[in-house]
């Protein structure tokens, strides 16, 4: 075994330890916790800035794209902005020792079923430092303790940030343990993570596609995991077409680069010229490149052919792949062949079709007249996110603190046995 | 690619297509097939003790031990049994459908958890051929498509329940892949199948730590499982003690063989005296051997040493480990670390103790005041049980039916938009 990969079996030990410390903490306690480590964050903001500073000239001379400087540069509103988002960390309620339902069985025994925190979770990240502080937060929060693998661009940032948050773990008289920051970043090291199968419960990995995929076939720890988001949204034949079009704009142009904006939009045949010759001026308008089936191009004639690689790709960008359908059956059809089990949407204003549509599609995220955009922690309700998962095991679409727990089944009786002699 | 490989994939594929037409079967129907899967099993009956007939004589020729034949064995009762499970199944609630909780968003949003299916169930199990109708009932009822590789050793029998099986889904005209059993019984086949992260959701082994371990090593697919019960018995010092002799007896010695038996029991040093001197003469009448620590020998003389082995074993058989411990803490600070996170008992008549206990212990059946042989599905009312998971993601404890779905997020709106233009 060599001197690094005992080091970080070591580091996730220490980590295992103070996750049974973590766990055992009172609402108040982890509260305060996450208050303090707002407050030192704003504390040693120049710190982390400066460390900052030495990894932006190492990636400038590394040659990285605007778009990844863009992504690593921490400056005082981006650290404010980490402050906050751990002050509101600690507002939301904690999901640790909810009982989710009690029942009582014939003997007399009660049987709860109560959520606990799931142990030691690892999040593998790339570029954004921001992440090493939201992590943390949601985590700890959580009840779990978190060991962070962070991208090598951001390595000075994110061990800046660390320390910050070791400073406030002590005032707490918390191990450091608790958040810990495994300091290499090569791929081995990660390899090594993913065997470490008696100490970490669960790895996420945020990133690119490549990341993702290495984590999911190397791990021998459960993977939380989402890859990418096709996602649709149908436009009905009683649609209301300026709420379609509302939408549309909405779930493509808001914020093109995301994985819950449209990629692709369906539309019934009996409501295709009416609606696809109303939205193309508008469409046009914000910059939308449009590639259609022959019947689209029928309706639209200067647009660009859809072939079967464009109703399989997340374009990521201003470009929108349109299909002619003629009936709910096909649009069902299509998004279950073409999909990511992501998020999907309908437009209708037909109460049986809504329904239909509803049970039919069982992707992560199902909307009815509501955009695509939606589909987010924050937008629905769950106050924080970690992480999306388009696979079904644990966790199915946007996941909030509930995720990072677990539920243990709680049995109180009077001395009831299963064989009485 | 091998033609098996080949062979293997294309079934998985026909699994698959066969899972969306499962999903959407209504619950009516899923007990109607139910019903009949009941029926043709009793119907061909014959065919399956033939079957199994051949089984066991090969089983025989290659000198199997006795447990293992008798596993194997099907005969009229036990087939009688399958039967009655099936029908079991078909009058449990559905979990598909189910919305868990609404809520509304500030702008009017609708938001609701549903569970719906996980898609397709594989099964790698080893001798007893009833798992092959017990999965397929279980995965069906809730709405999963399931493919089954069993043992080689029951191969004909469990080609005879499928045989059988195939006739209740051409029945009610449902394709033959809902129910996929796999013909190959060898460890390259269940690799190639591990491999089919497109295509099967997720895997529960069934079997010994061998098949298990093998699994986890290898799969790309997310994997349930659950590998030991080191099951811990706490008798606090305000134990009533004919209790946790009642408790006791039942947890060591109505099944030794399982995993929510008991393994170890800590006793608290101020009823240590009372509790052993009267429990001795009692287990040793039901068979015990008893293996104690330092104290314990000074109080039961004629009785082995146990050592640290001891303490982290799954003995499957009538023997029990004793350790004395001078508070709470020192139990819960055992179970954390010789357990299993399976299930841990505590017999106590103090409130402040069975809270702390039931607050501290996270392993995944926690009980005061009764048996740890509850740790169950069908015990704790979950009505039948695919499996029994340690590990903390997706489930952790007994698994019935609402283990085998996820939940999607519904929303329903009016045309909200998440950035108003």
């Amino acid at each position: 075994m060599s001197e690094r990969s005992y080091h970080l079996k070591e580091l996730a030990r220490e980590c295992r330890k103070a996750s049974s410390i973590v766990a055992q903490l009172s609402t108040t306690e982890k509260n305060k916790l996450l208050q303090t480590m707002a407050k030192v964050l704003l504390d040693q903001k120049q710190d982390i800035i400066d460390a900052n500073t030495r990894d932006l000239s190492k990636a400038r001379g590394n040659g990285l794209s605007d778009a990844m400087i863009d992504r690593l540069v921490l400056n005082t509103p981006r650290i404010e902005k980490m402050a906050t988002a751990l002050q509101e960390i600690a507002e939301l309620p904690d999901p640790v020792g909810e009982i989710t339902k009690t029942w009582y069985r014939p003997n007399g025994l009660q049987v709860s079923y109560q959520r606990i925190p799931l142990g030691v979770i690892a999040m593998i990240y790339e570029s954004r430092p921001n992440v090493t502080s939201d992590a943390a937060g949601l985590c700890l929060k959580s009840g779990n303790a978190v060991y962070l693998r962070g991208g090598s661009e951001a390595f000075s940032s994110n061990q800046a940030i660390a320390d910050a948050l070791h400073h406030a773990l002590e005032s707490h008289r918390l191990p450091p343990g608790a958040i810990t920051l495994v300091p290499t970043t090569d791929r081995e090291a990660i390899l090594e993570m993913l065997h470490l199968t008696d100490l970490i419960d669960v790895v996420i990995p945020r990133g690119g596609e490549g990341l993702i995929r290495f984590v999911n076939e190397n791990s021998r720890i459960p993977v939380i995991k989402h890859y990418k988001g096709v996602c649709h949204q149908f436009v009905d034949a009683s649609a209301d077409v300026d709420m379609a079009i509302d939408l549309l704009i909405d779930g493509k142009c808001s914020r093109p680069g995301v994985c819950n904006a449209l990629e692709t939009i369906l539309v019934h045949s009996q409501i295709a010229d009416t609606f696809l010759t109303k939205a193309a001026p508008i469409l046009d308008h914000h910059g939308v490149t449009l590639k259609g089936c022959q019947r689209t191009m029928r309706i639209l004639e200067s647009i660009q052919p859809a072939n079967e690689d464009d109703f399989f790709a997340e374009y990521l960008s201003l470009t929108l792949s349109i299909k002619i359908v003629d009936s709910l059956d096909q649009a069902v059809a299509h998004i279950a062949e073409y999909g990511s089990d992501h998020t999907e949407v309908i437009v209708t204003q037909d109460y049986a079709n809504a329904r239909e549509f509803l049970r039919r599609v069982n992707s992560s995220v199902v909307l009815v007249n509501a955009s695509s955009r939606f589909s987010d922690g924050g937008e629905l309700g769950l106050g924080a996110e970690i992480g999306i998962s388009t696979t079904k095991l644990h966790a199915f679409g946007p996941m909030g603190l509930q995720a990072l727990t677990t539920k243990k089944f709680v049995v109180q009786g009077d001395g009831q046995v299963r064989h009485p002699l």
